[in-house]
């Protein structure tokens, strides 16, 4: 089943050629386009055409040709733009500005003030506390599939 | 060509068990284990058992595979830690603390103080600086291959 665009959705207006975008990727399923309030200039985002609302979400194929072309931007921003480097992002829900999964793809260089990311460090309390969360990961990621299986449009991925 | 296991690199040494580490997913050619200064607790990272430096480094079903891996741990730290969402992101080479690739998965909530990554915004002179940063990345784009070419072992991936 495919999904359903979105009316409300800006990105799905995005894909459906209704809204404009400085387009830098078209993909069979998916686009980049230039963010238009970058981070610093060649900021793109990575969508797929239909919506799915997180990583999530998203078939193990799809997910895959996603990263695959975050990669390809990824050197296209460094070897176009002469960047030092680059910053692969994704927002699940939290700090998610468009409900529509996007993959950030920034050029980076050194001394570009881009710092916050390693700020603030919430260290655990004590060993028993880093054993508690690691036990409780290993436990839930035994019970998501091995990253093969695709998801309903709308249902949950486990 | 199997990349050589680096004698100096920290990452290596987990992989090779030769270092300690809280490992919460045990892939054939991946492994996640909590990382040793979290932004939150619960903060993990996917790296690759071989050594490869960045995204552009890694063979494209590898690539894949640890996609797929980052996708089951933002799983997991949202199901297991109770998170609002996850962050999930790669520095290549800028930012990059340790230069063997590996992926961030961080736990989310609202009002975490994580907000670091949406500031400062530089944007586009004008509508020129925007299409001609459009135009060097869209003919970067069609010089990388689709995503399915793998790379030799510490050469480039174009």
């Amino acid at each position: 089943m495919r999904p359903v665009a979105r009316t409300d959705c800006k990105f799905c207006a995005i894909a459906r050629g209704e809204a404009g975008a400085r387009i830098v990727l078209e993909g069979e399923r998916t686009l980049a386009f230039l963010d238009h309030r970058p981070l610093f200039p060649g900021h793109v985002l990575v969508i797929p055409r239909d919506h799915h609302e997180t990583m999530r979400d998203l078939p193990a194929d799809l997910l895959a040709e996603m990263f695959a072309d975050a990669r390809r931007l990824a050197v296209a921003v460094e070897d176009a733009l002469g960047a030092e480097g680059s910053f692969v992002a994704v927002n699940n829900r939290v700090s998610q500005s468009v409900p529509h999964m996007h993959v950030h793809v920034v050029p980076r260089s050194r001394k570009d003030g881009l710092r916050g990311f390693f700020w603030p460090r919430n260290p655990y309390r004590d060993e028993a506390h880093a054993a508690e969360v690691q036990e409780r990961l290993r436990a839930a990621v035994k019970k998501t599939p091995d990253g093969g299986t695709t998801t309903p449009n709308g249902g949950s991925w486990l």
